[in-house]
């Protein structure tokens, strides 16, 4: 039994630190809303007045909230993590935010002998409530030994990217291809249900064929049923694209369609749906087309 | 034991008429030129000298060539199917060609009395060898059932998507999946290689989560270990997308990560690789980056 602390208890970080916690961990926890505290500490959990106090307490402490500015604060805002942490503990950040911004935190709290990984998700809420999450880790290799077998009770698909940041990169490539590839799906289906043809009998088609993908079935099958309930909010899938194309912008790397597809984003948010699934982005293709799929 | 006409004997026709032979079927087989046909003849297939002879002695004919004009000559220029073709014989079209021609030519062929149905397939050379095809049959019922033994033993994936140009238009959609995913996966891996992280461990992590694709499979395999032998040809590929985003014109419909994904495509054909595997469409991105995966 370690003694973990857990800061984030949103749709992902809840399930998540339950896992840590039904394993017979001591986990101390932490969120800026209060409300997700009663139904862990039930379970055992301890709850914390701050971020501070969660490492003050713990060996190994988890972060999973949503961007880049939030992920600072809880390391170096007021009562936050850095002030209270104790030489060789380790910070793990299961965020998506900036890998340059990783690396300078990492940089930043070596300085006090913390030891740091990046370890984003994918896979949402069902991998997340399901301990199936795929967790791509950036940091170094003697660390992510020593915390993988927490990763173990989150996640299935774990694996040890590189140097810190690593993983931050990995998960921004997953963003690229999963949203261009509802990009393809949208486009596709939606080409064939204005030329008359049955889209459900084309994703079955195509999901024999060279054209399968994860995307296809999942999202394919949202875009045609009309279900886009989240899942993974555009607004979320917006922040990520942003996140690409800055780090894109800043090494000289020219993303087209990637481009192309955060461009469509903004039109079906700025339509207000930002709260929608990201299998919505078919919304932009239907109304340039015209043309609503199923029509 | 049927007679049967195959025209058309490529890198996917020969296999293909191939295995209808195995089948003990009596194959009259054409090609424009003679090479395939000692092979196939001394398995037991009956060369023609035009098309009209095969349509002459055959009950269903198959067609696999490359492009509109070529379907075009095939069943209606000089020596073509359609003036030797009985009535109650069935032409099948499994090229990849426009569908609005695919339903003027079922049209033209209902005149005399001949069902048509336009089967385009997926799954390339590997497919056809192994007759593991996936194929996309538009057309009337009660034809597709009479010509599906033959499919069966061509493919394993055999849709009836809808009448006459639907096997078509659902090919095309397939190719809009097919060409803007390779597009993703190479944004992916030249934004993860360029940033120093090794493009292989990205693959294998994406390949477990959300991101998966046939494409990212093999293709994105391809593109690390620089292999881009065809496969199939960026010529071909360019052709597809051309009827794509043609069709979709003539609908009203907008594509616009096809019409990139075709643009960027312009571009590494007209640097002189054409035969080159679809795969290489990463080249551009990397032009673009001015950076090699891998490098």
């Amino acid at each position: 039994m370690a003694d973990l602390g857990f800061i984030g208890l949103g749709i992902m970080g809840k399930p998540m630190a339950g896992h840590l916690v039904a394993a017979d961990h001591r986990v101390h926890v932490y969120n800026r809303s209060p409300k997700p505290f009663q139904e862990l500490s039930a379970k055992g959990a301890v709850p914390c007045r701050s971020s501070r106090e969660v490492a003050e307490k713990s060996d190994v402490i988890f972060i999973i909230v949503s961007d880049t500015p939030d992920v600072e604060a809880v390391m170096f805002g007021a009562a936050g993590l850095y002030d209270g942490l104790r030489p060789g503990s380790v910070v793990v950040d299961m965020s998506t935010i900036s890998p340059a911004a990783t690396r300078e935190f990492a940089k930043r709290l070596a300085a006090k002998k913390i030891d740091m990984l990046d370890a984003p998700v994918s896979g949402g809420q069902v991998g997340a409530e399901q301990a199936t999450l795929s967790i791509m880790v950036g940091g170094e290799a003697a660390v992510f030994e020593r915390v993988r077998p927490y990763f173990d009770l989150m996640g299935k698909n774990i694996i040890h990217i590189g140097a810190n940041g690593a993983g931050q990169t990995c998960k921004l490539s997953n963003q690229i291809v999963v949203a261009v590839t509802i990009e393809a799906v949208s486009e596709a289906l939606v080409f064939a249900s204005k030329a008359g043809v049955d889209p459900s009998k084309v994703r079955q088609a195509l999901l024999g064929g060279f054209a399968q993908s994860r995307i296809l079935e999942i999202h394919g099958k949202r875009m045609i049923d009309r279900n886009f309930t989240p899942g993974f909010k555009i607004g979320l899938q917006q922040k990520d694209l942003n996140l690409v194309l800055q780090t894109a912008r800043a090494m000289g790397v020219s993303l087209p369609a990637t481009a192309v597809t955060q461009e469509l984003y903004n039109a079906v948010s700025g339509q207000g749906n930002s709260d929608l699934e990201s299998a919505a982005l078919v919304f932009a293709i239907e109304k340039l087309a015209g043309h609503t799929i199923g029509e």
